[in-house]
């Protein structure tokens, strides 16, 4: 992951809520001058991602803490494995290390949950998207957890694809426009380089779509048998985007209809932390 | 929760995350002087916490939509059940609503998650406390949410209590340090406000931290049985706080030894969200 | 235009920019109490925008100042026309005065020469867009301008458009990828949301960029009778945009080809600031 | 021009607003082991200014891009000139170079404009200076690139000089103060430091300004032989500044007057940014 | 004092550095709905500044918190006078009495001991005047404080005068610059509205600036007598100012020289702290 | 001191009010090529703390200053003493300078009047230790440099400590609870590694303290017999801090009482800056 301006500020605000009053316990214990080492070590099997981020944290409190990755972003691990070694001063790994940890256990947490998703539809031509549903604050790096993970990403932001929502459909359609006038409006009012997405239910939704010219269709919490019909009627016209509580337990099925894209919020909304650990060697 | 000036400036990041390109769905579609209202849903049974958060998100937005908080904090809802109610121009409110939601998601999945603990050992006393094992960027808040979850706190930061953990006593033992030395050290060098609070493992080194002068001691991963002989030995001379892997299957077994305090790091790091939306009226 | 948060800042640091040391004239000449009441005057004709980020600038100093906006953005304007009236505390009016006019003008200034290319091409099924280029922290709001002058918004960041242009093309030629390979890995390697735009030069460009399936041509300093043909080959399978050094006396020629956009870099870079004033009454 | 911490947070944000969502064509593109070389050419003849700003960018997005600005500011350029090479990562240098040529287009604008001012009243005794008719936000790089193009300074912000203007006069005179007074308030009620400016109009007005003990006269729009006899009556007494409306086609007759300095608006709110591309090599 | 965008950001920080992660005293102990009301008493005579920093402190915590400013900056106070009226929330009073109260004791020591010189002259006509040994983050608060004692301010940066020193004047000595050759390259590369102030030591030294077409003389470190015969050379030629270790029991003798200015570091850096305490109603 | 990134904002924000508009006298004079080396030079006897600041002061103008810090925090010097050696281009030397000076002025005043306090109370088993009258941003320095003159230190914030003063009980008295009541709920609100000192006036006060639970007792304005007495009562029971209004003069005979702490507002609110200076070499 890159460390953006806006991922520098994330972290220098992350030190600070732990350490902007200091750290009597180290302060008064370690001494200056005493170096050491220690392996960031998973805990749990599962696939990494942030080890560049955690480089940051330790170099960010003390720019003479050496960090090594040895785990790249995407990288499958074992409980055990060592992901990173640190050294340097050992009040500076100490001080770092609680935020250093809170960043890689929950981005690994996030790839390693949507590994499983895009495991559970090998072989079919689909892919598993997140959504907009991320942390306050942490989007950018979410993003590249799940694409860690082997996912792909949907809109970064309000602002790279038109989503046209029931929300916005029911207002306009009380003012008497047809969803093919939404369309046409939501295209001109928009940079030309964006697609139009259009949130459907049932069949007739889908056929109404198509006609208003949508690029996109987002088939919500479908039935199996419609979605699959729907990706029909969409082939050629319209890329299909499933969506709507997709679970472990349902993304094959749901992946066998053919549409062409799952998006699952629970990847960023939902993944419990893999648990790592800093180990003194 | 208050909403401090950190949590403003919070807030605005997480609004630039979203918004700070523009949402041509909105701009293009909804006229400005469209006006709407809309509830903010639970879809799912829990604790709520954040409406307040949600409250400051949308105001930031625009400040002519009214939100009033029908749950506040700490409030039990169930699948349905109305957290809020939200009333304003119509683009300002679609603007507004994946943040808004975002925060009251997770805050309310970490009260719940709070809850279920606080709930396993009703009638024990004992306290369910949570870590610093937070969410960069977000601790206040989510420490907030344990409350609102019927938690208490542990350390906010590394300044308001000394802690030594095995990292600390292993590297001054090496350099011919007693537990004693190293506990006094560390009170004669930190604020004499703050208790010291020693980690141990097995029963020997509940009484080495004892005898040391530990205010408090942290049983990490300790066998039950163990535990229940260091509460004894402890009585009447330091608080015990059991910590180390403890989950809902286990923590009722845990209280039962009698500790004062068990800390449980996956309330804040491996809660899911609560699922929860914004529905037109 | 909003006044979002993002903006807010902008005013926040333009103020500091001028205000930081104080205004040694104005503190020690202006007696606090004095009230005073002004036009915001428009010395030339034109077309109006940015009286929000004005009326923001004059309340930041002093919420006690009231601004009424009398022209919208897009409201076209004579010399001699009063865009705004002023009233409140003559001290905290005078401080304000020329960040207030600094915004205003330059974004006036926008607005002007954009209408004067949108007029250039009435009764042209055309688009006149801006570009990328625009002053370093004020993109938001020169783009809005635009909208206000009447022209529509190319890509506002990297991130809402894929723009395949020539150095990359070249680069990756050169490792031995087509340009239908390119195309692919562009489209595979993004959000879903976003269209494929790709620079071409020349008619076999156009040829290869179609069958490379490219949903949105750049033809580049194209001479006017192929970018006609360009224009012919991509119909109903790209949309096309005319770019390159096109000036006003170009602009309609440019328009006649049948291309569905021209953008235009000057609306950004070059335009001159509308002389605007502010008059005491 | 110095890379000061303001200037550095300029930077970042002027990233931000390109970048803060990623760049998907070149993420998606360009492999991150590939390195190429560019130059940045200017495409018209010109005075340069900002390539320390330029470099600044680069090196933002990326250390080890490395940048050597061949023309430093004020240098003298003919189409085709290289003004900088760079040499780095590819993707990097695709990310940073539209935020990073905007900057120096619009600041070799403003040089090549005001050494063509400069040049206009070559050999006359008269300096041309800017006004705090700046961007918002770049008040300190626009007041550099003046210098880099042979003109001077007037005041940075408002604190550095007291500039009593018809507003603050035509209030107090109402009260029944004589400029008499205004002019020894203002020597009182402010730093030692600071010289006194008096914006007259007529040869009245001159001469109560002198008699008022104006250290400054700021000649306002005044006709060519009314400011010759300004210039005579003030010689010796006070400065004289030329101000209003002055134009290419005026500046030389303005300047013969003998005025000690014109002031010209344009210079920093109506330059048209010169045209600097990135070649890779 | 004014309240600007800086200050406002100054509060916050000050804020955070004693809330940032809460107030559990008064959290745990004092109740939401309980309102109060209390002085803020000076305990000690003295003059008073920044009640409105206090009052903008108390409506940051809480804007339900109501503050009267009884006693407007320049005020003189005994011991037991009420300098301002705090009436809401008690828990939100609690929490920013400290921060609050912290300004307005540094500001108020500051004017006091200001007044204190300024009174030692009282009846001679010289100015008190401050430098820029301000504390780091407070500059315009600490000047605005000297004014409320009846002081001046000196520069209040760096940029609104020149101030030609011993080091400036001895590096280019070296480089064989006369002093005349010295105020004239200032002259002509700083802003024509700012006076050129050089530091000169004995008799010879002040002939030599004045020759030099010096604006200010600081007079540095100077015996009395020499410093009456300074002011004489200087009269009609050049404003003078003493400076350099001046106190209490000096500066009266100072000002009999006829000086137009002392300087007095002491005002801002050594200060004490004005007693001032909040007492509930 | 560590140089945090709260410090290195801080240092920006010293640096900005002192820069931001440029150093005309400086840039107008000092060619950029030349290179200086210069002493600080402390040119009072004292205790020396900030030279760490100072350092990155000047190298965050100019990172090719070069600054060595021959005096760390806690060293004695006397006047005359080197305390710093800088070397590097004068022009920036000479910009760094009086915000660098700014800091290490002021903290080494701290160091040295802590440094008399704790002088006074030689031999005696008592700690002098600060207060949160400190200056509003720059408390973490303060406070370190407290511990440079051998003092230590109270609460860094509110929240590292439970103080319970008479304001929270007055307002709980009221509404019918005892001081054992407030103690309670103090102590099972707050997290448990916390202590709770409570303010006490008069024997009886701290009879019902100690019978309350408080772990500290904060003796305020307690005649000294009075004092010796509540040590007495408190051995073995609660620690004991000696507060308020206590001096120079007084503080040996209120360490004598036998209280484990005597706290000081004047070390942070009241002391003189130590006279540092910079000579050219």
């Amino acid at each position: 992951m890159q460390i953006t301006p806006e991922i520098e500020e994330l972290i220098d605000r992350a030190l600070a809520e732990d350490l902007a009053l200091g750290d009597p316990t180290t302060d008064s214990l370690i001494p200056e001058g005493l170096a050491g080492a220690a392996g960031i070590i998973s805990r749990q099997d599962g696939v990494v991602a942030g080890g560049s981020v955690l480089a940051a944290v330790f170099r960010r409190i003390d720019p003479s803490v050496r960090v090594a990755v040895g785990k790249p972003d995407g990288s499958t691990v074992r409980g055990g494995d060592e992901i990173a070694r640190v050294e340097g001063p050992l009040a500076s790994m100490l001080k770092a290390e609680r935020t250093a940890l809170n960043f890689v256990q929950r981005l690994s947490g996030i790839a390693t949950t949507t590994s499983t998703y895009v495991k559970a539809v090998e072989g079919l031509p689909v892919r598993i998207v997140d959504t907009r549903k991320t942390t306050p604050g942490l989007r950018t790096l979410e993003k590249a957890a799940v694409r860690a993970g082997g996912g792909s990403n949907h809109r970064m932001a309000l602002a790279d694809g038109v989503l046209i929502k029931d929300n916005h459909i029911d207002a306009l359609r009380k003012r008497g426009m047809s969803l093919r006038d939404i369309v046409e409006r939501a295209r001109s009012g928009s940079p030309h380089t964006l697609k139009i997405e259009v949130e459907v239910e049932g069949l007739d939704g889908v056929r109404e779509a198509l006609d208003a010219g949508a690029d996109i269709l987002m088939l919500d919490n479908m039935p199996l048998e419609d979605m699959a019909r729907a990706v029909q009627m969409a082939k050629g016209r319209a890329i299909t985007e499933a969506s709507g509580g997709i679970s472990l337990d349902t993304v094959r099925a749901v992946g066998s209809t053919g549409v062409d894209l799952i998006s699952v919020g629970a990847l960023t909304h939902s993944s419990s932390a893999l648990d790592i650990g800093l180990d003194l060697l």
